[in-house]
């Protein structure tokens, strides 16, 4: 198939998952015959075949023999989503339980099915498309596997991370970008040039379980900044902490923060940097799913709205690329230097060969397509998992609906014990994320995140129900 | 050629290398012709040729139009080596310039003959058997590619560095290796482990500079231990430091330091385990030099000799195997827990087909002779150097003389001004590296470390006497 047809195909199949999406087209409505759709759009029957295809694998329509297409029938038990939750207004020392290896390590075992970690799994990556890339780069310069390679990461690399934030607003200066070994890096080496031992933190709340055990490793403290599960932190919230507090840094994912899947209103976002410009304090902004946004503007970064350098932007493509090909990204705005040389002397610079194969997989004519498949799979199967928690789960159970990505925060009823709900999945192999882990304030114990980039099919499917039931066990009576 | 054929001609190279070292073949000497040596040995011409041609490139033997093979003359004009500098018994802060970067920064510069950095040249490894195994471990481990890597890096590679291992000595639990991406990485990680801000660290001296600026970003003191430069640290003097002095760890490398190239000693060896153990002191063991030793026992790491953990073991491939590789690892022996959780809260795994690909290459029928073959290369050329140093640098030069390793320390004459030497060398657009970069302390202002393992021709030949005819001109009046 050549270039053009295959744009063509998923440009279709895009344009009926944003009519599907945005209700144009009903849940359970017929919808046009290959044979009508290839007459209306002008173009051959199989391009729409194959655009269809790509639709019923993100299950957005399905095929009934004999009957046609027809949107697919969504959930009719839409759960409530959680609200914001108060918070103590003190920051808090960080001692981060062994939650985290242990939810780790089972989500790479595969005798269990995880919930746990919120890592993407190998279904959605077509690693041919990498080993390609990584059998051209290795080639086309194999004078870099014997060179030592010095400095910041090469330009070409540089320039594809460039290009991309582009699409993120944000112009970013070659010279400033540092490729890192994840975004995680990209963050610590943040934290580390703009703290020292004892300084607050600002974060959102509930937060990535991965943040609190860098700031306990650096002996920083955490405040928790009250954060709506889908407008995101609270900027109001933060600017009265930060009158009162000595926070030295704000660390936040404005897009699909983790675990809420809240992003911030394009005003907040505005708002965000230029608090954090008037009163001189650096907001380290994680990026990591940006790319996963269903909605183009969202996507927008906080940096955009920046032009004093008080945002360090930190990205990866663990996420939305390859998973398997480690490699991070930092710009530290006004920090850049510091950060640059605190990776230069303490690891130094990465494989050259790969940054090049990275650079391939960005620049590629296909990569926005792949982008788009790619969160209209995880839409369709979060979109199935929410029907399945409206359905199997207590009564009175809330859960999040974010607008991409594939991490659903659920509360379940107030006194419901998520360790007890923990414990009671493992001795069936089931792995979750017990909300503790995502706060050091003692909040969230009735909460629970599921994440769901890992495989999806019937036995994830029964096993979630499964986590309901079990779930009903551990819910205070009526 | 098929395998047993390789091997053959390196080890027919091998013996005549080291008959040539150990001085049983003379400078000079006729060797035996092709047909001779071939009868000898029971081996055919072809394999002769081949083992000739090996022991020519290493600028071991020279061939002589109808006369035969001789072993090449080393210059007759061999330098004095330098002594122990006596040192202030007291720890200093570290404040490095930035000498460091500026040196690199040249080090890569094309534009410049470089004799600055301490890194091998790409002419010392062949990419074609990298690239291969790249390709390998990219088709054979597909599934990685989108996979997220968690944990300390594959079992095949920690078994690769266990086995690796062995040739120092050393058994080596795989649960207690961590993969990380670089030497650099694996020290910075142990001193973080086991010191805060404000602690004394003791290391040899002079001292590798990248060293210095990891205890200065880290806010460390630094205790400069006197260092021989062919016994290496001494043991005795390090003993009565750790008496007065409040050592937190000790940082070395036992075998061809940077950028003295010493190596202890073994009976030094063992002593300095057992006094690391008693005083319960962790002593940090580089040991990134030590497969390009001439001297197999002295490859003996000091962890070798130690069973109570107080040895953290830290090693890469990027001065033996693939210098493009990024990839280095760590084995902290009681603080292995802690070493591990650091990279994995602030850094993550590393990218798995690649670590294949490493362990690949380590574990290969030919990995052996590639060191030697290595180690012949770079010792024909520091040999080389040694005599243009005799003969071009001012009278009263003193230089090391490393059982390998491509690095020289240079002692000018006293009152010799090694930043003026810089500065001449620089408007010739040739790069040393002044020999305070390796101290707190301000000796070696006198000294100049020369890094050969970049390109070496006779542009690098020539440029190095310059250097001489330079040094010469910063030497104080006789």
């Amino acid at each position: 198939m050549d270039r053009t047809q295959d744009t063509l195909y998923l440009r279709i199949a895009d344009q009926l998952a944003g009519s599907i999406r945005a209700g144009t087209l009903a849940r359970g409505e017929r919808i046009a015959s290959v044979r009508e759709l290839a007459r209306q759009q002008g173009v051959s029957m199989a391009t729409v075949v194959q655009a269809y295809r790509t639709l019923e694998d993100a299950r957005l329509i399905e095929a009934r023999p004999r009957s046609g297409y027809f949107v697919a029938a969504r959930s009719t038990r839409r759960p409530p989503e959680p609200e914001t939750t108060p918070l103590p207004p003190q920051s808090q020392a960080v001692s981060v339980s062994s939650m985290g290896s242990r939810v780790f390590a089972m989500a790479v075992d595969p005798g269990f099915i995880s919930f746990g970690a919120a890592t993407p799994g190998d279904e959605l990556f077509p690693y041919e498309r990498v080993r390609r890339a990584i059998g051209r780069a290795a080639q086309r310069n194999r004078a870099t596997l014997s060179r030592y390679p010095l400095g910041a990461g090469t330009p070409e690399l540089r320039r594809a991370i460039a290009r991309q934030a582009l699409s993120m607003g944000c112009q970013l200066d070659l010279r400033d970008i540092l490729v890192t070994n994840s975004c995680l890096e990209s963050v610590s080496l943040c934290l580390r040039a703009v703290t020292k031992p004892g300084d607050v933190v600002a974060l959102e709340s509930p937060t990535y379980f991965g943040f609190l055990e860098i700031l306990e490793s650096m002996h920083l403290r955490a405040l928790e900044i009250p954060t709506h599960p889908r407008q995101g932190l609270s900027v109001d919230a933060l600017s009265l902490a930060l009158d009162t507090q000595p926070v030295k840094a704000v660390l936040a994912v404005p897009t699909l923060s983790n675990p809420l899947g809240s992003s911030m209103p394009l005003v907040e976002r505005r708002r965000l940097a230029q608090l954090v410009a008037q009163r001189g304090v650096p907001l380290i902004e994680d990026v990591i799913y940006n790319a996963l946004c269903e909605h183009d503007e969202q996507r927008r970064a906080v940096r955009s709205y920046d032009d004093t350098g008080h945002v360090m932007i930190c990205g990866s493509f663990s996420k939305t690329v390859a998973p398997g090909l480690r490699m991070g990204y930092v710009d530290a705005g006004r920090w850049s230097e510091q950060v640059k040389r605190l990776k230069a002397v303490h690891s130094g610079a990465h494989t050259e060969f790969l940054e090049l194969a990275v650079a391939d997989l960005l620049t590629q004519p296909g990569a926005e397509s792949a982008y788009r498949q790619l969160r209209n799979t995880v839409a369709a199967r979060v979109d199935e998992a929410r029907g399945i928690i409206a359905e199997s789960f207590p009564k009175g159970t809330r859960v999040t609906d974010p607008p991409g990505g594939f991490i659903l925060w659920v509360e379940l009823p107030a006194g419901s014990d998520s360790m007890a709900l923990f414990d009671a999945c493992l001795t069936e192999r089931i792995c979750i994320a017990p909300g503790t882990m995502f706060s050091t304030t003692g909040r969230y114990r009735h909460c629970v995140r599921l994440g769901l980039g890992g495989r999806w099919d019937e036995a994830q499917r029964r096993a979630l129900r499964r986590v309901g039931e079990l779930a009903q066990a551990v819910a205070p009576m009526a």
